[in-house]
């Protein structure tokens, strides 16, 4: 007999339980090149309800789908001079094809403001032309050194906007409007609580002229930037010559946005729901939303399968999705394949049953089973589902709350707070500070901690009047964590 | 004034036609890169109506969506001979990432075969585990001497399909399904009719045992293949080790297939229903299927343009894609719009109009305009909608049955027809002959005519009896056309 593999816990090692918890639950397997990973069904899933999910936002926005080519020549990373310094160090490059040697090589994208700049300065004669609004779903490459399924990956899965306006306002509006509607959907969506923020220049987009962000924090109190959305000003339009005719006739410089979220959310996903079982997925995301389990010996009871696909009938006539394990596996190893694929919602369902006119169900992040009536089933599934829905955001919100400090107020404080949480095997959470604007300040924290700046939160649980590192005056209020 | 550029007919120059509509219709724009191509807004959405409608094939079909890695080790494409062979001439290769030249080069992946045997080889155990039926939406490079927006890019979008099956006649089952499925969305889609048959060995895809096509005419009587489906034997389970434990534990190979469609479609469907005017879309697919515009000042008529908002909300609730003209243009001017954007029905609506509560529709394909009540508005433009459905795949099948020639039975016959076809400016059209199954037959014809074997249809109009070239026996009845 096979040796069963070691458990790992999500209290203990967080990363191994990671690796365990997308393996067990069929997400992903690595692809044959370092940092690649194949999104398995479920995994590929989940973003395409994501996909679906923005698509919508985007059309209420009146943003349109365009495609852009991959590929990118090397002049053109080098017009923005920020741009290529911040890419150039993770840009894979085919220099040779049909085989024959290129004469200018060619950069797998890393992100889109070279060639969609270079296509918008062409498109854009006059101010009719503006705003100009963009949005693509891509395969994007970056390679790094340290990759992490769906966290850190050679290549990934994103959307990437690209917006040119006639005036800073308007473009603000944009930078500030696709933030929100990301956190809208982590929120929503995911179940994810995020903190929306502007990141310091340190943490700024290469090229930008301010960076946003929403940041959320994971179960081993990292933090994860789910999505950032960046206001260009002019310094794309300088570069790519995006220039208009105003009203008045005279070129003027069109102010830009950009903006992204990829399958890293997938990751954070994962690692803000999933528990000791595994995979735990809130309802309006879960690729599987109910499995049905039948009770007892089924070819004794044909009776109990046929009424089992009569009510996950019932349940797909209602828009859920929906599996029936009529497998020939135990009941007890259905539960836990159900649990590890992280299923919101099982159905238990035997003779007994059929005698009362009733189901068993049991939610995923709950530990007591419940009889429902079969008279009325699908809207109380449905009810069940929108609670879980609310219950999981509600659950991360304390769970991150439990996670905040507020009152670390010196580099020594937290060192002892980091020391004190590792001796105690805690996890050391997110610590709001005073900040005195300098990069100095930020690296000098990093050094003796691994705590970065996360953002610069709108909305702080509090303001901070002191810089941790200098004592000097805080201009900011800032997240720092540990991040992914 | 700007001299006006000079407007090429679809009768006289079809390439430069094609390019012009395309352009007008502002579905593409050409990339940085050579070959590439820029898909903008109205170009994109093409393909996420056909994504739509593949996916809900797929679904019923039980085949799940996956994402693979785009790039390929050189030495997975080595281990299938054929494969390596048909695809090295095409192939981009990375050869540097991060500054550092890579060890082992890596494609662009031109098609997945070899990266998805790979992972199928993991995942693939016993018996139970088959068939495994995957899907997946991606960007593939090719490399190719000539290219044309849409229909041969260096970079294009496509789905691929591959399956593994646990005996050949349930392969054999699959790659037909997918066919037919095909041939099904080119019908009722995209209302471009095909001939569905397999394809010569001459014409295989590298590494299938048979490969089966849909080919479509367009309107200069070109062919495009417009899918096709294979079946690889154990071709690839042998390359890549895809083997399974059978119910009699023995490791067996499985049988596997594949199958794709790609933006080419998009380029067979403008050549398919395009006019002088340009653009023509079936109703299923427009990205805009009703254009609003409003006749007479609007200033003056401000209840005109209220009532025609109306009336865009009536048909948006209906789920029509609609759009609504308001744009300071002359109605002359936005006729045109609509008409080289391919939009389906035109509704135009003034004052005298509302005196009489009706609008004026005007279909893309039609001469005549139509007065159609107020009253029922939104059912009577369905209606008209759903018969220009009809209509363009009727009018597609007369084009294609008056171009198809069964009475050419030599290659002398064939070279006067092109003669005498190229002297009265007529086009060449496909012909139906018979074929002895060699190669030397295919390629006599191919050099002295341009014409190629298109497929051996499954139910060709007439049975062909003697090779055109050779003058023996024919084996095959098959279609002959020059081709994109």
């Amino acid at each position: 007999m096979e040796k069963k593999p070691e458990t790992h816990l999500q209290e203990t090692d967080f990363s191994k339980w990671f690796l365990q918890a997308i393996q067990q639950g069929d997400l992903f397997a690595y692809g044959p090149v370092r940092g690649t990973i194949i999104f398995k069904p479920d995994g590929y899933e989940l973003w395409e309800h994501y996909q679906e999910a923005f698509n919508k936002k985007l059309r209420a926005e009146g943003i349109r789908n365009a495609y852009f080519p991959m590929l990118i020549p090397e002049s053109y990373f080098l017009k923005e001079k920020d741009h290529v310094e911040g890419f150039a160090p993770e840009l894979p490059w085919v220099t040779e094809a049909a085989g024959e040697e290129l004469e200018e090589k060619l950069a797998l994208r890393p992100t889109s403001e070279t060639v969609i700049g270079g296509a918008m300065s062409e498109w854009i004669n006059s101010y009719r032309d503006l705003p100009m609004e963009l949005n693509q779903w891509a395969n994007v490459f970056r390679w790094e050194k340290r990759t992490l399924p769906f966290l850190r990956t050679s290549e990934f899965l994103w959307q990437e906007g690209h917006t040119a306006h006639a005036s800073e306002e308007e473009a603000r509006e944009r930078t500030m409007r696709m933030l929100n509607i990301y956190a809208d959907l982590c929120e929503n969506l995911l179940a994810m609580p995020v903190y929306a923020g502007q990141k310091t220049p340190s943490e700024r987009f290469a090229g930008a002229v301010d960076t946003y962000s929403i940041e959320a924090m994971m179960k081993d109190t990292k933090a994860v930037q789910a999505g950032t959305s960046h206001y260009m000003g002019t310094n794309f339009a300088d570069a790519f010559d995006i220039k208009y005719l105003n009203s008045d006739n005279q070129h003027t410089l069109a102010y830009t946005t950009s903006w992204g979220t990829s399958t890293r959310l997938l990751g954070a996903l994962i690692m803000t729901h999933g528990d000791e079982q595994g995979l735990v997925f809130p309802p309006k995301i879960a690729p599987t939303q109910v499995v049905l389990i039948p009770a007892g010996n089924m070819k004794k009871n044909p009776d109990v399968l046929d009424k089992l696909k009569d009510i996950k009938r019932d349940l797909q006539d209602a828009d859920l999705r929906v599996r029936l394990d009529d497998s020939n596996n135990s009941a007890g190893y259905k539960f836990n394949d159900a649990e590890v694929h992280g299923v919101p919602l099982r159905i238990e369902f035997g003779p007994r049953d059929m005698e009362n006119n009733q189901v068993m169900i049991k939610m995923r992040d709950l530990d007591d089973k419940e009889a429902l009536p079969l008279d009325g089933l699908v809207d109380a599934v449905k009810e069940r589902l929108d609670k879980m829905q609310t219950r999981l955001l509600e659950t991360a919100k304390e769970f991150r709350q439990a996670h905040e400090h507020y009152d670390i107020d010196t580099l020594e404080d937290l060192q002892a707070h980091i020391e004190k949480c590792e001796a105690n095997g805690e996890r050391p959470g997110w610590i709001l500070a005073g900040w005195d604007g300098t990069d100095e300040s930020e690296a000098a924290i990093k050094e003796a901690t691994g705590f970065t700046s996360r953002n610069i939160p709108f909305n702080p649980p509090m303001e901070k009047t002191v810089d941790l590192y200098s004592g000097k005056p805080a201009k900011h209020t800032v997240w720092f964590a540990r991040a992914y």
